[in-house]
């Protein structure tokens, strides 16, 4: 199934933009009559049939529509130090969207080599990885912000997980979620909040504010795992638990 | 920690070759009297004092050596086919060998659109792989094989998971892991052989001689998964059990 995506709706009609209808017109040649999907992002996908096929600007009439459409049972927030070789970070962000994720938060730490990235092509790759995994939301690429405000910005009564490499006792994340099932709905979704050190780990400092605020630290196992590595084993590990 | 690799001993010296030797001697300008580590590939880490510093030749002797070096509990063959766009097979195969897998078979199948694969740049990436995470085995990769030839291969007292997208009842990887922990020794670690199909899946014929086989049919959750993020979540999965 082909995906499309659009979050502009006049009444009952979805506008394509100019690069989703080129798409759908000069690639797939989608004609006035057939039957397209478009996601909106958000979690909805429309049925729509094309009433015109302008390759600058399709217009298509809604006639059906399915929320939560290719959903997972949580909320994950996924916050993680760019990694110096950025195709790694784009990997991981396109992978963790295939797999099951909500909100990606590049996040600088004391001991970032990388202390810039520019969101624009990560928008681009999940919102490619959400239409190629049949999913209709799109996780959410938060700008960069410091690893101590990400922490101070996260509410207090949500799991809030480290994966650091300091020594001491850990838990797991499959023992954090345990027992874990889908939920009711959205509503109890439950938010998870995870976080990634920089290939540099965490500062003492960083580290000792996360405690402060309620983050549990956590173990993804005996393996050495690059940064974009463990976001993944940690992104599999929530999503195996529900 | 830089780990160097060789296979080549001469009594209580270990010889690296040219490549090596190069990046030991040239790269990191080791003299003679230094302290390097070297494994073997097979899991074994050594330490050793350069005694020759040739950049074509490197000798050092052998001043200690740790079995099992960065080992996981289980012994993990991945049985992948081939993707289309062979950077996704590459990124599974460092992936996998970063988490945690002794086997990478190329598997050919009724649906795959690549029917050829080279090893020489899997077995370059996985030997780097294997380095970087410190780990003492470097994955062995197999010469591609038909699907078929490969379910026949398989000893019928290993444990036989085949990921195929056909409807059906199944089970979780962590089900048919569970009850899991670290084993015994060497000679009771589990033998787990997973089977991951192409992006157009397992013919039904291959599927039934998988499942006449005893092979188990699982799911790896309801996320629709290109075939190397299958492969990665299904590693990721077995290394989470133990």
């Amino acid at each position: 199934m082909e995906l499309f995506y659009s979050n502009h709706t006049e009444g009952g009609v979805i506008v394509l933009d100019a690069e989703e209808s080129a798409h759908c017109v000069k690639v797939l040649r989608h004609r006035n009559g057939d039957e397209i999907s478009v996601i909106d992002g958000c979690g909805t996908l429309f049925r729509a049939v094309l009433e015109d096929a302008d390759p600058r600007g399709a217009r298509a009439r809604i006639t059906g529509s399915e929320s939560n459409f290719g959903a997972h049972p949580y909320r994950l927030a996924m916050a993680v130090c760019p990694t110096k070789n950025i195709d790694r970070y784009e990997w991981f962000a396109e992978k963790a969207t295939e797999i099951g994720v909500d909100v990606i938060a590049p996040v600088i730490g004391d001991h970032s080599e990388r202390k810039v990235l520019k969101t624009e092509r990560l928008e681009r790759l999940v919102k490619a990885a959400a239409k190629q995994s049949l999913k209709g939301a799109i996780p959410t690429i938060l700008q960069p912000q410091s690893v101590r405000d990400f922490i101070l910005s996260v509410p207090d009564d949500a799991l809030k997980i480290i994966c650091y490499c300091f020594d001491g006792n850990k838990r797991t994340i499959a023992e954090l979620l345990s027992p874990a099932g889908p939920s009711a709905g959205d509503s109890a979704l439950p938010e998870i909040f995870i976080l990634i050190g920089p290939e540099g780990d965490f500062s003492t400092e960083e580290a000792e504010l996360a405690l402060s605020r309620g983050w549990v630290p956590v173990t993804l196992g005996s393996s050495r795992l690059r940064t974009e590595t463990a976001a993944i084993v940690a992104v599999t590990q929530v999503y195996s638990a529900f």
